[in-house]
Protein backbone atom coordinates (compact mmCIF):
# COMPACT_ATOMS: atom_id res chain seq x y z
CA UNK A 1 0.00 0.00 0.00
CA UNK A 2 1.54 3.19 -1.21
CA UNK A 3 2.30 6.01 2.13
CA UNK A 4 1.39 9.48 2.09
CA UNK A 5 4.54 11.13 0.53
CA UNK A 6 7.09 12.92 3.08
CA UNK A 7 7.88 16.21 1.56
CA UNK A 8 8.90 19.38 2.55
CA UNK A 9 7.86 22.78 3.41
CA UNK A 10 6.38 24.34 -0.09
CA UNK A 11 7.23 25.24 -2.93
CA UNK A 12 7.38 21.98 -4.35
CA UNK A 13 6.36 20.29 -7.65
CA UNK A 14 3.49 17.72 -8.23
CA UNK A 15 3.64 15.89 -11.33
CA UNK A 16 -0.18 14.72 -11.02
CA UNK A 17 -0.52 11.87 -13.60
CA UNK A 18 -4.58 10.44 -14.46
CA UNK A 19 -4.92 7.50 -16.79
CA UNK A 20 -6.70 5.10 -17.51
CA UNK A 21 -5.93 1.89 -18.80
CA UNK A 22 -6.79 -0.40 -22.12
CA UNK A 23 -7.57 -4.35 -22.43
CA UNK A 24 -4.22 -4.90 -23.09
CA UNK A 25 -2.20 -4.46 -20.07
CA UNK A 26 0.48 -7.19 -20.59
CA UNK A 27 3.80 -5.84 -19.45
CA UNK A 28 2.09 -2.87 -17.37
CA UNK A 29 2.50 -4.16 -13.61
CA UNK A 30 6.12 -4.71 -13.59
CA UNK A 31 6.76 -1.61 -15.94
CA UNK A 32 4.84 0.68 -13.62
CA UNK A 33 6.96 -0.94 -10.65
CA UNK A 34 10.12 -0.46 -12.74
CA UNK A 35 9.13 3.33 -13.27
CA UNK A 36 8.74 3.68 -9.65
CA UNK A 37 11.98 2.57 -8.39
CA UNK A 38 13.78 4.47 -11.47
CA UNK A 39 12.32 7.74 -10.73
CA UNK A 40 13.41 7.40 -6.63
CA UNK A 41 16.75 7.35 -7.84
CA UNK A 42 16.78 10.78 -9.92
CA UNK A 43 17.61 13.95 -8.95
CA UNK A 44 15.30 16.29 -7.27
CA UNK A 45 12.42 13.25 -6.67
CA UNK A 46 11.11 13.90 -3.29
CA UNK A 47 8.28 10.93 -3.56
CA UNK A 48 5.44 9.85 -5.08
CA UNK A 49 1.32 8.54 -4.37
CA UNK A 50 -0.45 6.12 -6.33
CA UNK A 51 -3.68 4.80 -6.43
CA UNK A 52 -5.96 2.67 -9.10
CA UNK A 53 -9.52 1.88 -8.45
CA UNK A 54 -10.83 2.06 -12.38
CA UNK A 55 -9.14 5.60 -12.88
CA UNK A 56 -5.82 5.49 -11.53
CA UNK A 57 -4.29 8.67 -10.07
CA UNK A 58 -0.15 9.05 -9.74
CA UNK A 59 1.64 11.90 -8.17
CA UNK A 60 5.15 12.29 -7.67
CA UNK A 61 6.73 15.36 -6.21
CA UNK A 62 9.89 16.86 -7.27
CA UNK A 63 11.82 19.90 -5.85
CA UNK A 64 11.94 21.76 -9.37
CA UNK A 65 11.01 21.61 -13.11
CA UNK A 66 14.38 20.74 -14.62
CA UNK A 67 14.27 17.62 -12.08
CA UNK A 68 10.74 16.65 -14.09
CA UNK A 69 12.13 17.57 -17.46
CA UNK A 70 14.88 15.06 -16.86
CA UNK A 71 12.60 12.30 -15.79
CA UNK A 72 10.72 13.15 -18.46
CA UNK A 73 13.49 12.97 -21.20
CA UNK A 74 15.17 9.78 -19.35
CA UNK A 75 15.57 7.17 -22.10
CA UNK A 76 14.05 4.10 -19.79
CA UNK A 77 11.10 6.08 -19.12
CA UNK A 78 10.74 7.94 -22.66
CA UNK A 79 10.33 3.67 -23.66
CA UNK A 80 8.26 3.51 -21.39
CA UNK A 81 5.92 6.72 -22.13
CA UNK A 82 5.70 5.59 -26.02
CA UNK A 83 4.44 1.80 -24.54
CA UNK A 84 2.13 3.39 -21.87
CA UNK A 85 0.75 5.91 -24.98
CA UNK A 86 0.81 2.81 -27.71
CA UNK A 87 -0.76 0.32 -25.59
CA UNK A 88 -1.26 0.53 -22.24
CA UNK A 89 -3.54 3.68 -21.90
CA UNK A 90 -6.87 4.10 -22.97
CA UNK A 91 -6.13 7.72 -22.23
CA UNK A 92 -4.36 9.37 -19.79
CA UNK A 93 -3.39 13.42 -18.44
CA UNK A 94 -0.02 14.84 -17.01
CA UNK A 95 -0.51 17.99 -15.18
CA UNK A 96 2.66 19.25 -13.82
CA UNK A 97 1.95 21.77 -10.60
CA UNK A 98 3.69 24.00 -8.45
CA UNK A 99 2.56 23.25 -4.52
CA UNK A 100 1.98 26.31 -2.89
CA UNK A 101 0.35 25.30 0.36
CA UNK A 102 -0.03 22.49 2.15
CA UNK A 103 -0.95 20.83 5.73
CA UNK A 104 -2.51 17.38 7.14
CA UNK A 105 -1.84 15.07 10.19
CA UNK B 1 -15.81 4.97 -12.39
CA UNK B 2 -14.15 8.58 -12.06
CA UNK B 3 -13.00 10.02 -14.99
CA UNK B 4 -10.36 12.16 -16.09
CA UNK B 5 -11.19 15.85 -15.75
CA UNK B 6 -12.09 17.54 -18.33
CA UNK B 7 -9.81 21.25 -18.21
CA UNK B 8 -8.95 23.73 -19.24
CA UNK B 9 -5.90 25.62 -20.74
CA UNK B 10 -3.58 25.73 -17.97
CA UNK B 11 -3.18 27.76 -15.52
CA UNK B 12 -5.81 26.65 -13.09
CA UNK B 13 -5.14 24.91 -9.60
CA UNK B 14 -5.40 21.83 -8.20
CA UNK B 15 -6.15 20.26 -4.40
CA UNK B 16 -4.54 16.93 -3.86
CA UNK B 17 -6.27 15.00 -0.84
CA UNK B 18 -4.09 11.87 -0.24
CA UNK B 19 -5.61 10.22 2.92
CA UNK B 20 -5.95 6.81 5.17
CA UNK B 21 -8.95 5.91 6.91
CA UNK B 22 -8.86 4.71 10.07
CA UNK B 23 -11.18 1.64 11.37
CA UNK B 24 -13.96 3.89 11.77
CA UNK B 25 -15.65 4.42 8.46
CA UNK B 26 -19.36 4.66 9.35
CA UNK B 27 -20.64 7.54 7.51
CA UNK B 28 -17.74 7.74 5.43
CA UNK B 29 -18.87 6.93 2.25
CA UNK B 30 -22.18 8.71 2.26
CA UNK B 31 -20.56 12.15 3.24
CA UNK B 32 -17.70 11.82 0.32
CA UNK B 33 -20.39 11.22 -2.23
CA UNK B 34 -22.29 14.19 -0.60
CA UNK B 35 -19.25 16.69 -0.95
CA UNK B 36 -18.11 15.74 -4.46
CA UNK B 37 -21.77 16.97 -5.11
CA UNK B 38 -22.08 20.11 -3.39
CA UNK B 39 -17.98 21.03 -4.37
CA UNK B 40 -19.21 20.29 -8.46
CA UNK B 41 -21.94 23.17 -7.04
CA UNK B 42 -19.25 26.08 -6.45
CA UNK B 43 -17.92 28.57 -8.29
CA UNK B 44 -14.63 27.58 -9.84
CA UNK B 45 -14.76 24.02 -9.43
CA UNK B 46 -13.79 22.98 -12.98
CA UNK B 47 -13.83 19.05 -11.64
CA UNK B 48 -12.71 16.10 -9.73
CA UNK B 49 -10.41 12.58 -9.89
CA UNK B 50 -10.75 10.04 -7.11
CA UNK B 51 -9.00 6.60 -6.60
CA UNK B 52 -8.73 4.40 -3.56
CA UNK B 53 -6.63 1.61 -3.05
CA UNK B 54 -5.30 1.58 0.78
CA UNK B 55 -4.36 5.04 -0.01
CA UNK B 56 -7.07 7.93 -1.18
CA UNK B 57 -6.11 10.41 -3.83
CA UNK B 58 -8.78 12.91 -4.43
CA UNK B 59 -7.96 15.76 -6.78
CA UNK B 60 -10.26 18.61 -7.41
CA UNK B 61 -9.74 21.71 -9.61
CA UNK B 62 -10.68 24.92 -9.06
CA UNK B 63 -10.29 28.34 -11.43
CA UNK B 64 -8.81 30.41 -8.47
CA UNK B 65 -7.24 30.02 -5.00
CA UNK B 66 -10.21 31.95 -3.92
CA UNK B 67 -12.62 29.83 -4.54
CA UNK B 68 -10.92 26.72 -2.91
CA UNK B 69 -10.74 29.04 -0.21
CA UNK B 70 -14.68 29.68 -0.07
CA UNK B 71 -14.97 25.82 -0.77
CA UNK B 72 -12.42 25.19 2.40
CA UNK B 73 -15.21 27.69 4.63
CA UNK B 74 -18.32 25.91 3.37
CA UNK B 75 -20.14 25.33 6.62
CA UNK B 76 -21.17 21.90 5.77
CA UNK B 77 -17.52 21.37 3.77
CA UNK B 78 -16.40 22.69 7.46
CA UNK B 79 -18.52 19.92 8.95
CA UNK B 80 -17.16 17.08 7.01
CA UNK B 81 -13.67 17.98 7.32
CA UNK B 82 -13.96 18.06 11.59
CA UNK B 83 -15.55 14.45 10.91
CA UNK B 84 -13.03 13.81 8.32
CA UNK B 85 -9.84 14.90 10.98
CA UNK B 86 -11.30 13.18 14.04
CA UNK B 87 -13.02 10.05 12.90
CA UNK B 88 -12.23 8.90 9.45
CA UNK B 89 -8.53 9.79 8.92
CA UNK B 90 -6.03 8.01 10.51
CA UNK B 91 -3.57 10.54 7.99
CA UNK B 92 -3.93 13.18 5.09
CA UNK B 93 -2.04 15.76 3.40
CA UNK B 94 -3.84 18.43 1.44
CA UNK B 95 -1.70 20.34 -0.99
CA UNK B 96 -2.78 23.47 -2.93
CA UNK B 97 -0.76 23.61 -6.14
CA UNK B 98 -1.02 25.57 -9.27
CA UNK B 99 -0.97 23.70 -12.33
CA UNK B 100 1.22 24.90 -14.70
CA UNK B 101 1.31 23.01 -18.30
CA UNK B 102 -0.62 19.59 -19.01
CA UNK B 103 -0.74 17.18 -22.08
CA UNK B 104 -2.07 13.57 -22.52
CA UNK B 105 -4.80 11.71 -24.86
Amino acid sequence: MSLIAKTPNPPYYAVIFTSHLSDDDEGYEDMAGKMIALASDQPGFIGIESAREGLGITVSYWSDLDSIKNWKANLEHAEAQRLGREKWYSSFKTRISRVERDYGV
